[in-house]
Order: C-alpha cells, then sequence, then structure tokens
C-alpha cells in the first residue's frame, strides 16, 4: 500500500484528477494482451509531460516504489503487468506529434500516441513509417518502441528498431537523458538509442522519440500461394530470398490455421493445403510486376497447388484478410489464445512448423501456426482454456519444448513480442548465462534500486504467475 | 614492462612467433590512422582462434594488464593506440569467411578479414554487403565493427551496424559470449550485438561477426552537379529527399577541395565552383533512369552551373575519382592531414559548411570540407604541420569551435569515425554528463578491470597526447 504522503506528493506533479488508486482503475491496469497475468498496481498516474515524468520518478526513487510504464498494453510477453506492485505510468496523455520535419525526412513524438494515427498522419503527408505490429490500432508508439515491435513488413524494412534515431527519456533517479537525434550517423559513444528500444521499460521510460521516414512505395501487388506440401512452402520462401528478391512481406500459415480462417471469414480457403504463403511486394511498378511474376514461378517450380494474384486492391485486400484474421479467428475457438513468438533462421521455418506439429501432438494440446515466414518468425498460438490446469501444464510444456526446438535450429525464444514476464524463464537458453550477466550489469548501472519494471526480463526467480479466469 | 611469467604465459598460448616485443614490433603498434599520437605497447600479439583470445584475456585479467585489440589500425580517432601500453592483440591471423548462407543470406565471418575482400568475395556470389568505408581495402570488418564504419553508401544502404546480426565475443574475464544469431528478428533481452558495434574495443573482443548480405543492384548511374552558390548545392541535397528520393550516394565537396582534388588528378574540374555533388542511384534501370532525369531537374531548378551524367562506367568512374580522391589530395598539401568528422541534420550542411570556413578563417588554418552530404555527415579536414606547435593550437582550437557548431545546430562530433582518444574530451557535449555516467556504468558492467581499451572514449581526464613528428 502507497503511504499517503507518496499519494500527496504524486497528485501534487499530476493534479488530482490524474492520479487514481480506486479499485476499478487499479483492476483495469493490473494486466495486459497476455492471457493468465494478474497483478493488482497500487496506484495509476497519467503524466502530460517530461518534467512530470522526471519529478514523479524522483519521488519513486526516494520511496524506491515500483513503477511500469505503459502506452495500451497490447504487449503479449506480460511486459506491463505491475508484478511488484507500485504504480503504473499510463503515457496516454501524451500524445502529440511534436514536429514532421519534412527536410530531414523525420517525425519527432511523444510515446502515448497511437500507431496507426501516427502512420494515417505521416501517409496524409505523403511519407511512410513501415513497422506495422497487429495492434497498431491500439498500441502507443512507446510500447513499440519498449518492445522493438515488427509487424508484417518487417522482411523488407525492418523492425521498429530500425527506425527510432533519437530519444528523451527519464532515467530512474529523475535525470533526463536524450540520445542520437535528426542525425543518420552517429557515433558518439555507446549507442544508447538501440539499446533502450526493446528494453522493455526496465532502463528508462521514454518520453520523446525521434523517428526516421522514408519514400512510401509507389505501387504494391498481392498474392497467394497454396501447397499440399509443406516443404515446398517452406522451401519457396528460401528459394524467393535466393532468387534475389527481398518482398515486403512474406506470410505463413499452416494447415490448423487456414481452417479456423476459413471457418471464421468464409473465404472459400482449400482446406486440404498444407500451407498458404500471403505474398506482398512493394516499389516501381515494372519492379514489382517483375518480381510477382518471378515469384509465381518459384511457387510453381515449388509445385504450389493454386496461386491468386490480386487483380485490384479489393480482391488484395481479400488476400489480406486471411492473413490479418489469423489471430481473431483463432480466438474464438476457445476461452484462452495464447500467442508464441519463436523465431529461427528461414532456412529452418519447414523443419520449426513440423516440429511444432510433433509437440503439439505429443501434448494433445492444439497449435496453429502462422507467422512472418520471410523473418523466420513464427507465431505458435495454443488454444486452450486457463480453467483447465491440466490442459495450461500441457500447453506449457509444448511451448517449453517449442522454445527448445527454435534455439536447436540457430533461432531464439522471442522475434517480436518481448521477454517480460513470460519469457525471463527462457532467456538463458538463448543468451548464456554470461549473456544474462552483461545484461543484469546494464540494468544494474541504469537502475541500480530496480524500481523500474522489476521482476520482467530476469524473473526466473521471482516470477509470479496468477492464474484468472479472463473469459 | 612485462613481466617474464606474462610473457612465458602468452608465448604457452600463441607460440613462440606469435608473441613480439622486439622494439620494431611495439614501434610499429604504437599509433594508427590518426595523426600526432603514440606510444609504444609492452608486447604484440597474435590470436588464431577464440580460445586463444580467451585463454590471453584470462592472462591479462589476473595481471591487470591493458589490452588493444586491433585489425589494420586505419581509424581516425586514435581508437587503436596502447595510450596505456599493455598488449595491442592483431587479428589478422583471423581472418577466415567461415560461411556464406545463400539461403539465409548471411556471412560468418572472423574480424581480421581486409574488408573489400570480403565485399569482392561476396559480390563473387552474386550478393551484395554495402558498408565501404574510405579506407576498406586496408580496414578488416573486425575494425568497421567496433568503429561503426560508414561510408559512400551510407545514405541508402545504412552503416556497419545495419548489417551485423550476431557476434561472438571474449569478454575481458576471458568468457566467450555469443550474441544475436542468423535471425532478422531477436528481441531476447538487451540488444547486445548493437550495443558492441561502435564500441570502440571497450567492451569486449570481436572474434566472430554474422552479417546481414542483401541481393546487389542491378544497374547504376552516376552524376556530378556543380554550384557556384554553395546554398543552392545544400538546398540540392534537401530538395532531392524531399522529392521521395533516397540517392545510393550523394556526396559534397566545397571550393578548397575541388582545387586541390583538380590539381591532383587533372580532372578539368571548373575552379570557381563553390560546390559539387557527386551523385549515385541505383536499382532496377527504369527507376535509376527517372530518379537520375528528377535528380538533374531539381539541380536545375536549384540553379547548378554544370551538370556531368556518366555515359558508361568509364565516365562514371572518371566522376567518381573526383570525390575518391579528396583526402589523398589533400594529404600530399602538407606534411600533417588531420581528417574531422563532425555530423550535423542534412538541413543544416549549408550553415555547416559556412560556419567551418568562418571558424578557418578566425584561426588562420587551412580547413578543406568534403563528406557524406546526404548523412549531413562532413569531413572538415585541416592540412596542417605537426611539428607547427603553434600551428597545431590553432588546428585544434578551431576542430573545438567546429564541434560546438555541429552540436549547436543538432549535429554529433562523430558521424562515422568514432570517439577513441581524439574526441573523448567533447563527447559529454553530444551525450550530456548523465549520458557519459550511463556509458561508464555499462563500461564498468563489461570490464569492471578496465583494461579493454582503456583511456578511450572517456579519457577526459587521462588523456595523453603525444606530438611526434612523423613527415
Amino acid at each position: 500500500m502507497l503511504e499517503n504522503d507518496v499519494k500527496i506528493k504524486l497528485r501534487q506533479i499530476v493534479g488530482e484528477s490524474h492520479f487514481k488508486d480506486d479499485m476499478e482503475t487499479l483492476v483495469t491496469h493490473s494486466y495486459d494482451g497476455t492471457p493468465m497475468l494478474q497483478q493488482l498496481p497500487e496506484g495509476v498516474i497519467y503524466p502530460k509531460d517530461t518534467a512530470q515524468v522526471s519529478a514523479i520518478m524522483k519521488v519513486l526513487s526516494e520511496h524506491r516504489i515500483p513503477l511500469v510504464s505503459r502506452g495500451s498494453g497490447t504487449n503479449l510477453c506480460g511486459g506491463t503487468v505491475p508484478v511488484q506492485g507500485g504504480i503504473v505510468m499510463v503515457m496516454h496523455r501524451m500524445n502529440a506529434i511534436l514536429e514532421v520535419d519534412m527536410q530531414n525526412l523525420t517525425a519527432t513524438v511523444q510515446p502515448g500516441i497511437i500507431t496507426k494515427t501516427f502512420i494515417e498522419h505521416i501517409e496524409g503527408l505523403g511519407l511512410f513509417y513501415p513497422p506495422d505490429p497487429s495492434s497498431m490500432a491500439i498500441s502507443t508508439i512507446g510500447g513499440n518502441i519498449a518492445e522493438c515491435s515488427g509487424g508484417l513488413r518487417g522482411l523488407k524494412y525492418g523492425t521498429t528498431k530500425d527506425y527510432v534515431i533519437g530519444l528523451e527519456c527519464v532515467l530512474a533517479s529523475g535525470e533526463i537523458m536524450r540520445t542520437g537525434g535528426k542525425l543518420m550517423k552517429d557515433v558518439a559513444g555507446y549507442d544508447l538509442t538501440k539499446l533502450l528500444i526493446g528494453s522493455e521499460g526496465t532502463l528508462a521510460v521514454i518520453t520523446e522519440a525521434t523517428l526516421k521516414l522514408i519514400p512510401p512505395p509507389k505501387y504494391k501487388k498481392t498474392m497467394l500461394a497454396m501447397f499440399k506440401d509443406i516443404y515446398g512452402a517452406a522451401r519457396t520462401v528460401s528459394a524467393i530470398i535466393e532468387n534475389r528478391i527481398i518482398p515486403a512481406t512474406l506470410e505463413f500459415m499452416d494447415n490448423p490455421t487456414i481452417r479456423v480462417v476459413n471457418d471464421f471469414a468464409k473465404l472459400g480457403l482449400p482446406l486440404d493445403m498444407a500451407a498458404i504463403l500471403l505474398i506482398e511486394q512493394d516499389g516501381e511498378m515494372e519492379t514489382v510486376e517483375r518480381d510477382i511474376a518471378r515469384i509465381s514461378e518459384i511457387c510453381q517450380e515449388e509445385q504450389a497447388d493454386q496461386i491468386s494474384i490480386a487483380s485490384n486492391q479489393e480482391e488484395a485486400l481479400k488476400l489480406l484478410t486471411a492473413r490479418r484474421s489469423a489471430f481473431t479467428a483463432l480466438a474464438r475457438l476457445r476461452p484462452t489464445t495464447i500467442l508464441e513468438d519463436a523465431t529461427v533462421p528461414r532456412s529452418e521455418i519447414a523443419e520449426m512448423v513440423l516440429q511444432i506439429n510433433r509437440i503439439a501432438l505429443k501434448y494433445n494440446v492444439q497449435i496453429c501456426t502462422f507467422g512472418h515466414a520471410g523473418d523466420g518468425n513464427l507465431h505458435p498460438t495454443a488454444t486452450t482454456d486457463a480453467r483447465d490446469h491440466d490442459e495450461i501444464e500441457r500447453v506449457e510444456a509444448a511451448f517449453e519444448e517449442i522454445f527448445e526446438e527454435a534455439i536447436r535450429l540457430g533461432g531464439t525464444i522471442t522475434g517480436e513480442h518481448g521477454v517480460g514476464l513470460v519469457k525471463a524463464p527462457f532467456l538463458e537458453w538463448k543468451v548464456g548465462s554470461t549473456g544474462i550477466a552483461i545484461m543484469k550489469s546494464i540494468k544494474q548501472g541504469f537502475d541500480p534500486l530496480n524500481i523500474l519494471n522489476p521482476g520482467k526480463m530476469f524473473a526466473k526467480e521471482s516470477r509470479r504467475r496468477v492464474v484468472i479466469d479472463r473469459v
């Protein structure tokens, strides 16, 4: 419980109405997009600017109170669950686009801006910000930076870290630090900008970001290729890239996903296919047409059963729907949906999918797999029921084995969702005990009192996993 | 002086012939590409593999002996001068290309491979590794990673950090750590790969790197545009980008540089121009032709006096020569050439060049400016004489004021050369005292005994600058 004088200090900083500790507010901020994790904070605070964030951190630092900063909480790793109580800081009031610099092709924003709002604003100015996480209609740019979010355009355009070139942040001490700038190149000291991206709120509170923008592609074309042989689909992914073509999007859905999606969206997809690839290319018209033609040839060479190329925007949208609706469709099946994030070198996609299917059978759980095949980033997704403790144990055992396989294939435990609470026990598998020790030393340097999002990333010992019913 | 038992241990690890402490070897490794800096090491060691590097670090750690790891020492920031003595570790024996993975489009190399050798090997396989620092005929990939090297293709393709996706390194303790992998996406913990890139040998010894390769551009076109008005040239740089065109190369030379280059390479350049832009675009033929045509229009709109478009590879090479020979031409003028690295937002290029010229006049020194205009990365270059202490003092005062101006314009003290010894006193201007404190805490975590390249990056207090005659 927060002491009264702490509450008074916090209210003095943000004003009466921007600090809340009523039960409804606390419950609303006790969980995030991750199923089965919940912990009540002791207060929720809504700062309006960097000075307030700094003042708040000074108070929390003085009283050693944990702080979880968050945007919309769409993350899937338990990254913003306040597992050690304390204060949740919601960044939604700091949601301004401070500047779009047309000469330097940069935008400077506050962290609370909704990703999609920002992207639409930028596109309205004839520019392009590629990172497009599936949660972008709700997620914030600050959250995207904290998690280093990816999306469907990652293969060609990279992820959030490729577009953040400057940050302002508030340290645990309340000190304000600026990194980078409107600079395409900057090697003045260690790259703190990149270190902060994906640091999941454990190193600092991000209060401002300068983003690189690029010219938008002029033309786009979308196609689906369907395979009876999953290896044919996987070979196609590799063959496209070996043919020196980097598509904007190269997505994968396995048979169980195809069935669920078709049932949900009534797309008339053939149900006997082992895998579907969704492929998009963008750029100059001539290049796009040539690439799509060559990709079609490759699909045929790899024995694709059907190939559909969208002839207009409407048809493209229909093809995209198949992939975009995967999560929603899966979420309808059972009360609880656990979306995972194993990532392998792209040459290992087929092997990884086969291993996932073997493991699902072994543990008698339902796992559908889709994801960003071009990046090797798969989303094996379990549809289950949090109330069935026996089944949840089997799901967890299955995912543990999936992570093991990913590591064995040269992969990683998370490609774009982050470590948070959920992956903390597995982080050492990827980075080793030396990696953990080095990361902990970095955390110690930034946050010696361990008040910034404590219990995340290194939570192996202190993990508190509260299973609740969120049907 | 090294104790005898240390020498015995080191010789046991690498073999008699791969540890040297004769005076000739020590002198050869007492300096790098930076003028006026020299300090003798106490020994030079040439490991053949990671196990040897690890064993060496354990010995040095035990005896608290400083270690400077280096490739060819082409850096321009005093980054590999062994200012605190100790051992210089030369990575040239570890120069293998361990693998080129055609499915995943990655290469795994040892750090000692010469950049150009690597690039040529990769190009022979029909692939592309963009970072092309001017020193690439001599520099090593390991050195490029330590400094986060840029080059002429940085505007469109980014720099070294955009292509390193996995590292193996040896920590000060001798422990071996692996980061990243053949993975297009990996958010498992803090991004140690990006943190190590540009860390100038102060955090770890890089022993292996996995590099991302991309498909090569199919077509290329080169042009020169000459301006009597420097603002016209600068406006052209911004206008090209505002027109949503990102050229592969967008380089700048001011009038003093034009004169020197012309005198050196007999190119028949007009000597009354305030600035020349060298522009290259690559990609699909149609796109390149369209972009070059539009860029020519922009140059005309901005009152370019002359525009030459290369009609073949031979002519392109001639145009490139003008820019590529800038450093060599300048180096002929006077005994000592100091090549600096101020970087600003690209919208500030004209202002920065004018400030540089004002400052050169003020201190009565000769400074020619060329560089990567598209990146805002300028190389003001002083031609001087290390024996003339009065002039050197004026040169140093001039550069100090140039860095101040760069910071004032939202820029940085170094865009691609690194901090090392030369920029250490200025690092705080860019990153602030908070940034310095955070960076020092990171250093402390990696290297608690401060034996990895000590005296660099944070050398403000302990700077030892030994002016010698290297005519």
